[in-house]
């Protein structure tokens, strides 16, 4: 394959984040150069952010590699306005990329800093057990790291990541905006898509006959309360959410994974997203893996042209969350 | 701020005027120079015009601010393609650019010529008291401005204009198209997110408190009879438009502007609009200010996390207008 | 009209070729010269394919006059994901380039090539009866061809083609996506605005009187069998398609089109097309010609603003036969 056929997550974001750059009054961004020569974008930490600015970290976390779009259109009747995520590369896209599965610690005690990085600089560092299974790595000179967080990290866990990513501080791009902003609300709901490859991977299903993907979500208000604005954002998708997914290979994994996909096989199914996270103790680890997965799962299956089908979005429940 | 971060409006809409320029016979526009050296761009009036030319002269309205779209999307059966208006900056975009609040006049009698002015131009005159609530201007050397017209404003008014934005009359575009055109059926109904910032203006809600604006009304079909299709166009919005704010302070004034802002609560509401435009004897300022406005609202307090709701979409009201 | 005014849709699809041709692997495109110098872009036989690709296929189409986008926003509970197709030249855009009117063949026996050419090269090539009736032909140097096929044309017809459409074969572009493609299940669907022109020109009104044109249907999941594809992607359109057109002209003929141009009018309405088209052997010829048309149509009278309306989307057979 020639050079321009690969797909490079961190190149295909350069024209999402030159827009960012070109409109931060828009956006209500504060972009700064850090520390160690890296471009810090604020989101919505020490700015309010937009949801605009949203969508566009969304189409970045998704390694430019697919589209979000926010419209008047929705099964919801009192959550008219809703995301669709689109990507016809998904596995790339959406766990190659957009999965915050990259876990970033700085120092102790007080000055720690933590965070689970998302973005396509994770494809460079290549530091996670799942880029052996999706059979993807990024090379080159750039890398984009998005975090959901309140703070840009250290500049000692700045060289680090441009360390494992083998790229120059100074072409290190950090994007970061918290749980509760109108970004962080937008990108965690974009992310509809990526629960259902990631709990498709959880459920051994092999991610190579992931073809297409689609996703919808109803836009979630943020709140200001960190464990509100988290639960809210996963309600909208575990209760809100649907996806399609093409798939080849035998349409009984298809019919299968129909059936295991949705939240609702989820043992944590039914209660919002806010008490369980609190009953655990704020320990992700305790909560069921299968409950993170949208609520409406369509599977079609390529090699037969079936559509199986599986749980359904619940209103009610979205109400009770996001109301 | 530096200068890459001012939102200039004026500058905004450039790449759009460009889109217009090259596309003439696609958008079936008549651009000319006129008498001044202005620019005049004719999409309704001498030719057809287009409803792409209407969603484009609705994102120069909004000063290239927020993004028009049009999609088979609607929650109104019989009207199932709609507008989608959503801008992050709504306040700048809505009433520093979109609001038609500029009084454009020249000579008497047979030859006067009246229009209201809309779009980023209105910004570099500053004429109105408006711009002194939302603390907004533009500067720069180019201006855009749009007229719901049948006809270009005189020379005289052209030089007024251009003096008044302190440009050159060659750096001003012109941009106009009646009531009854395609695209005119299109910029009126896009301005469902503009008439709920202008009331909450009027009911004294603090607009820097207003961070993100969304909305949705149907399309709606043009009528050759100028008094009907300003009527449908506002019973568009007026009884099937909606939209969702975002707002920041008390969850109570969010709870209030929710109440207040429906067109529900206009003593006039109920009547088609072309009915009570024709009770008032074609006089605006006779109608009751609150009529216009969307018939739902949402509008979340980020404070609190809250979404406060008010008024309903009346679908039989739209197909008593519409059809 | 300036030569920047004239309508050419194969200069309109430049951009389209060009985004096609610098994202192969995410589209999942095989891009090769031909025997004859040509470019061949394999959407969906050697190559999986995608819907994005599709997407811009669709778009290529329609020669770059008009839109198709894919969101999750339908009016069948079982189908949430559909196309948008717009144009603001429908008739050039839908039977000047769209329509697969151009009748490809090529030797006989084993080894004869047939094809019905769609796409931009027809208005150079204009060979059909159709661009007497729509008064459209386009000119230039380059040519852009698509073919609803699962192997491209052998070099005798590739050179025959050029030599129809007056441009070197270098100069010529050829898309190919069979039918149970990716590709092909969206370009097929994405005929919902043509075949409504198309069938409108049987019925004989005057396409210079139809001024707007947008449709949508739902994404049809593909089918490995050709005819059962093949059924689906024309179901998707005549079950579960819907139309809008703006058209001139007097009333009471856009009444009679809003009656006469819903496929229930069709004597064959009723059956899935698989079905159909094994009943009449293969033999496009023994279908009726009226069944090639949206569910619902809604059209505007420009000259009065009433709108008419026809037939009704049928969610169960559209379910019969997608799913």
């Amino acid at each position: 394959m020639s050079g321009a056929q690969r797909l490079s997550v961190n190149q295909g974001v350069l024209p999402l984040i030159a827009m960012m750059k070109t409109r931060p009054a828009e956006l209500r961004l504060a972009i700064a150069t850090g520390a160690a020569g890296e471009t810090l974008i604020d989101a919505g930490a020490s700015v309010p952010g937009s949801l605009e600015a949203g969508r566009l970290i969304t189409e970045i976390c998704l390694g430019g590699l697919g589209t979000v779009s926010i419209q008047a259109a929705s099964h919801l009747p009192r959550w008219p306005f809703s995301l669709t995520v689109r990507s016809s590369q998904p596995v790339v896209a959406c766990l190659g990329s957009q999965y915050a599965g990259w876990k970033l610690t700085n120092g102790d005690g007080e000055d720690s800093y933590f965070s689970m990085g998302s973005g396509p600089a994770r494809a460079l560092a290549g530091k996670e057990e799942l880029f052996k299974d999706i059979v993807y790595a990024d090379r080159g000179d750039v890398a984009t790291l998005v975090l959901e967080a309140a703070s840009p990290p250290p500049e000692k866990l700045v060289r680090q990541i441009a360390a494992d990513c083998d790229v120059a501080p100074e072409n290190l791009v950090v994007i970061f905006a918290p749980t509760q902003s109108l970004a962080g609300s937008v990108q965690i709901v974009g992310r509809v898509l990526e629960v259902a490859l990631h709990k498709a991977h959880a459920l051994k299903f092999d991610l190579s006959r992931i073809v297409e993907g689609m996703g919808g979500a109803p836009l979630s208000p943020p709140h200001p309360d960190l464990v509100t604005a988290m639960g809210r954002t996963n309600d909208a998708v575990i209760y809100g959410g649907r996806i399609l997914l093409h798939v080849t290979g035998p349409a009984a994994d298809a019919r299968s994974l129909a059936e295991q996909l949705p939240s609702s096989t989820s043992k944590d199914y039914g209660t919002p997203f806010a008490e369980i996270f609190r009953r655990s103790e704020g320990d992700f680890y305790k909560i069921d893996p299968m409950l993170f997965s949208p609520a409406e799962v369509a599977i079609v299956a390529l090699d037969t042209g079936e559509t199986f089908r599986g749980g359904a979005v619940d209103p009610k429940r979205v109400d009770a969350s996001l109301d």
